[in-house]
């Protein structure tokens, strides 16, 4: 029985196979154990929006018997200090780190939604809040979507690309960076890099020029800076935007089209659309993709409950050994 | 044993008198059906405010053993975008048929509050928000108020009428009109109207001249200008606000009062008085009124837990056969 | 068996060393009663801010079985209107006393966080809001701090210094005043010197000049304006921020420095250092003293689950009997 201490990144997991196996169990059958988490609470904070990983994670500790208490940490509670020996006579009520002792006396499991906040590159890097959260818990601490990384999601996609996968062959997985019209984080960019080197794939990477990812995360990993020839005989398509890295939170001007058509999947292998959501439709992807029959995203979206489901359950056996 | 597919309007409810049964029936006891939603979940999504529909919905849902989502979509998840087509490069995240099939893979009855915006006619009569909800759920809907309709408030309105009314005639029912400071929709009103003409009683509208609801609703009942002369010998009245359908969200000068006060209480039959609340004292309706013991809307208020459970419970027959 | 009618101050607890004592052995043993509040529905309803006091009270409500709704009044349902016959022709769209009734009809326990709005003396002295709640609640009312009065903290208090005494003698227990930077409430050093009263304790409050608290509150209790000599040999030290009650509001100058430093910590009998959280670090006391080893902060937070569960459960006892 696989036991985990805590789970914000791949390293956490023992054996990815593993999880990705038990995960897919899961879905088979998410009800098979409604008592593990019986008398146990779970706390989910968020410090930033959510739509799927607020209720795929609520569902996931439901379907265990947890407790779930869910706090809009800005909103509900107090607006939070994150330096350390500050001096709190300004706009902050709290320090993170005695909500963090707090939620020690209070959960189980601790987890945390905390973006980067696109500010300082190095606070980002550093994962400023999530390293808080590693260094002041006391129980295990899930993150959903730090700074850096979004592992929970990066579970799930692997889970998809496994549903999806029936030849022996290794599949030619694409990341593509998409338009946008914001400085988005690359944490879903990372964090998919960082899984796809554990998994038995083909992982090319397209981006424009400017915008290639942390090398800790892409290490040897091939960074195309085209996409036409990134997406050739792709047989799955990870679409997904973010700033630049190097020139930190910068959007540097992109001459070439990067939206997702249904002219430019025709020149993959009938290759499988995916996304993290939310999308903006016809600025990252056209609807004729997002709506098409290569689309499997609502499917990614899905097994978000069972990624998490897989996590919450192996972090029990080690509450539990 | 009745099932429902959904409920929106009315026309959902196959036989009225028996779900009115059926909903007093779980008045007299909420506890008999706790294992009926056991491992299902119903996600409730409020585009808007509430607090009855809120509370009501969430304790009729865990009596039938329901796992409970509820999201405020707009603070707790992302700006959505309800254009079909729309290039997303604005202020917009996501697509509301992107979140509906999401809520699709985690839930197995989606409720949702989606007001009239107010904005533009056309949209708000074609039900521009929850027609998205009907056309892509592939789980079956529950209204919690959308732009033209408010189908639990109007069961609940029903019920209370009937636990009201114990005497061999048809009771007289007047919706009249009440002032208020701002464009309400015409949600209630309509509604009301579309189940009166269902229930066994003499229904009439009473509004100022400019006021008339929607013919689709209204049909042939009978219009009064004059509420003195509709509230005569009324064994009901159902006070509410609306603003002008044909001068869509305008208000047109009302020279008499409309409020109602005790003293045109004194020209009903004894009537007992309803409204779905929030009420604005002092403005619709008098604190005499409100505070009077003529009035049965705490009442009304009380059944909204039991018209929610009694649709639930008959949507679950479906999800369930 | 203890039973509760309502819980908004000290004079509700019949004994409050059998409180302290039942409190200390739900600690012990929070799931020995979690079938006390089966089919039963508490309320939790926020006017302001929250974060332990949402969490413990949801905890503590889940330990007992309870169904738990919880309600951000003012973001989530309508904004209130509190005044008496007030014409609702301006902002506010639900009078207090409506919401109140339907949270009757919708609840067995009502628990309400209503904070001192600071504006009206009078007003937050007679309780404006509570009072409310007292007067139309027809099922038992619990604060989650009022204007005045923090109950559910002072009995977590109260039980924390029980837990941390082991002499003979009665310990001394110091309730000091703290920097700030905005006015706050009271109510958390009022109904500390409440309990403080009732327990076997030498209890001194220290604060500067003009911001002694409502003589109601502090009796004949010794309040000295002088931090040194107060905090001399003191066992146990409260340290907590309030503004003038004389000048209500105010914020009248202090020229020595009342942060709780270690150095002062010094002067005591290795006292304990307590807070109710949050707390402004390095304002209202040190990095060193909140870290440091004499702190038992979080241990008040952590009793706080039992404080709530303690009372629920005899408000249960009530309910049920």
């Amino acid at each position: 029985m696989h036991q985990m201490k805590k789970f914000t990144s791949v390293s956490d997991v023992k054996n990815l196979q593993e999880i990705i196996k038990k995960a897919l169990q899961i879905k088979e059958n998410p009800h098979s154990e409604t008592q593990k988490g019986k008398g146990k609470t779970i706390g989910l904070v968020f410090l930033n929006s959510s739509l799927r990983t607020r209720l795929s994670s609520q569902i996931a500790a439901q379907n265990l018997g947890l407790n779930v208490l869910t706090l809009n940490a800005a909103q509900e509670a107090w607006n939070l200090e994150f330096a350390d020996g500050a001096i709190m006579n300004g706009d902050t009520v709290e320090h993170i780190k005695d909500a963090i002792e707090v939620l020690n006396q209070y959960c189980d499991i601790i987890a945390v939604r905390c973006f980067a906040r696109m500010k300082s590159k190095e606070d980002d890097v550093n994962e400023s809040i999530l390293s808080q959260f590693e260094q002041h818990a006391k129980v295990p601490v899930v993150s959903l979507e730090s700074a850096t990384r979004h592992p929970l999601q990066s579970l799930a996609d692997s889970m998809t690309i496994t549903e999806n996968w029936r030849e022996d062959r290794k599949p030619k997985v694409v990341l593509t960076w998409a338009p946008h019209i914001k400085p988005i984080s690359q944490a879903v960019g990372n964090s998919f890099t960082e899984w796809m080197q554990e998994m038995e794939v083909d992982f090319v990477i397209a981006n424009p020029e400017g915008y290639d990812l942390d090398k800790k995360f892409t290490k040897d990993i091939k960074v195309i800076h085209n996409q036409d020839e990134a997406l050739k005989d792709a047989d799955f398509i990870y679409v997904k935007n973010w700033s630049s890295f190097d020139e930190y939170a910068a959007m540097p001007e992109v001459k070439e089209n990067w939206m997702l058509t249904g002219e430019k999947l025709k020149t993959t292998n009938n290759g499988k659309v995916m996304h993290c959501l939310p999308v903006r439709r016809n600025v990252e992807l056209s609807d004729e993709v997002m709506d098409g029959e290569n689309s499997i995203i609502y499917q990614q979206a899905k097994n978000r409950i069972f990624s998490a489901q897989a996590v919450f359950s192996e972090i029990l056996n080690e509450i539990n050994a």
